[in-house]
């Protein structure tokens, strides 16, 4: 299904900035997320890209237990998907998250929902999070807890292999 | 919270458009739709744009019952949502929902959610939905029904006021 | 549909325990509640219970935020539903809830489940909630805040008529 | 917590009943599982027995999959689940699910939450399902396939090892 005018623009970085960091979870539908219509219900992907964020969280330390512990609140101010394909009951399916590299003070993740075992791009998407301090007062600038995991990320010591 | 580069790009209509269709749903906070931050989880917005795109559809007969009688689905292919103010515990908001004019076979929604009393912006967001037949065959060319309605709304016949 | 060694318990007071305190909440079947089977999944009656309860709460000053608000959590110990028909799309129906008077420190709410317009009864249920202190520590006594609702509720003065 | 009056009823078969069917699935808790009050909310569990129930399905060819091949419902007609402990943000469980031997047709499974890797039981509970066919009557003996099925768990070759 071509989607030219639609398409998804996802995140750029400049030509020095690290890889992103990008994890996979693994998924299998479930019944109650099927529809009237016998596919997955839009609505639903919204928590495969919180499984997919927290596969990122957990394995560089960005999880939202991290940030509550430091103070930080992390809200999505923007969420976007766009569906290819429609996820059937019984799909086991992955889903890649990568954090990537910003200067700005926010949280840019992109998602591939790709089905198993073919690989088959399902659906694509990706959020963007700001910081707040815990007055709900925007961070403008990345408090220590961040700093330090960018100075790793940096050197290309958070840089995991995919799974 | 200025977010100049995200900035949702709505759906554009030629001039000699007809005004798109409107309704409101009214909905108040529950208590399971708030997260560990105390303000709405993300992903309840898309429930939220569903009551929405439901009001339009019961008050224009564009429901996704009537769909399902004329054999009709409805796909959403895109999804997007863009988060200004956090709604919390107990606020009432309104959801206001368009459908624009599309030459193309596409259902195009657009979405307010206004928190009640003061009006207050909270999010806004969109959809695109195509149409597939009953052997999941993309539609091309508008179904009868849909352009029974549309001669409807061409005519000013189908422009409720809101509310 | 006799299911009578199922058959829901429900809660029984003393002679002179004043009556239950009752309140309405209208819903209509959501696209996403439905299931592959194209009835409400069973899982989602969870919601219009909670949707039951809030309306009592609203209703007689005993919604969540009254408890936030002093430093009470209710904690849902015990759940059950019987189902008797299905909902299917469309459907619209009442929750009726009722709070049960008990000497025992424990909110004790039934559910029942009416479809609209013609009132039959699709689905009973019941909830039991403990109160817990700001320091997660279970209360034998009743507090405060609910001794004033309580000698209120004993003089007659919450008894609202239904809806 | 001691909770002797509410104590769930756990099912009961004959002497000569083969031994339950029984799995297991590994879960953590999500984000948005969590309410406002730091604990999972208690109508999320609905969900982690749906994951049980579909262990058990899978392990043993009881899947809604399975049933929907061969035209037969299995409606959820009573539900119940008793708390124990709260599940917090980050909580790994088991559920440990069981379908008893019944010579009326219906499937009772029983759940156990249990924490990982401590094995404390925070909740457990219930749910039966009676069976119709597409026509959605009610069947009052075991149709050919879950004959099939019992005839093998009768002999004891349906009898898995946990996990």
């Amino acid at each position: 299904m071509r989607k030219r005018q639609d398409a998804l623009k996802m995140f750029s970085c400049g030509p020095d900035a690290p890889q992103p960091l990008s994890a996979m979870a693994l998924r299998t539908v479930r019944f109650q997320e099927v529809d009237l219509m016998g596919v997955v219900w839009h609505g639903r992907y919204a928590e495969y890209f919180e499984d997919g964020r927290s596969a990122v969280g957990r394995a560089f330390g960005l999880d939202y237990r991290d940030f509550f512990r430091e103070g930080i609140k992390a809200p999505v101010v923007n969420f976007e998907v766009e569906y290819g394909r429609s996820l059937l009951p019984g799909d086991t399916f992955l889903v890649e998250t990568s954090l990537y590299w910003s200067e700005a003070v926010r949280l840019n993740h992109s998602y591939l929902i790709k089905r198993e075992p073919d690989g088959l791009i399902m659906a694509r998407g990706k959020t963007v999070q700001l910081l707040l301090d815990c007055q709900d007062q925007l961070l403008l600038v990345w408090p220590e807890y961040f700093l330090r995991l960018r100075e790793k990320w940096r050197r290309g010591e958070l840089v995991l292999s995919h799974g």
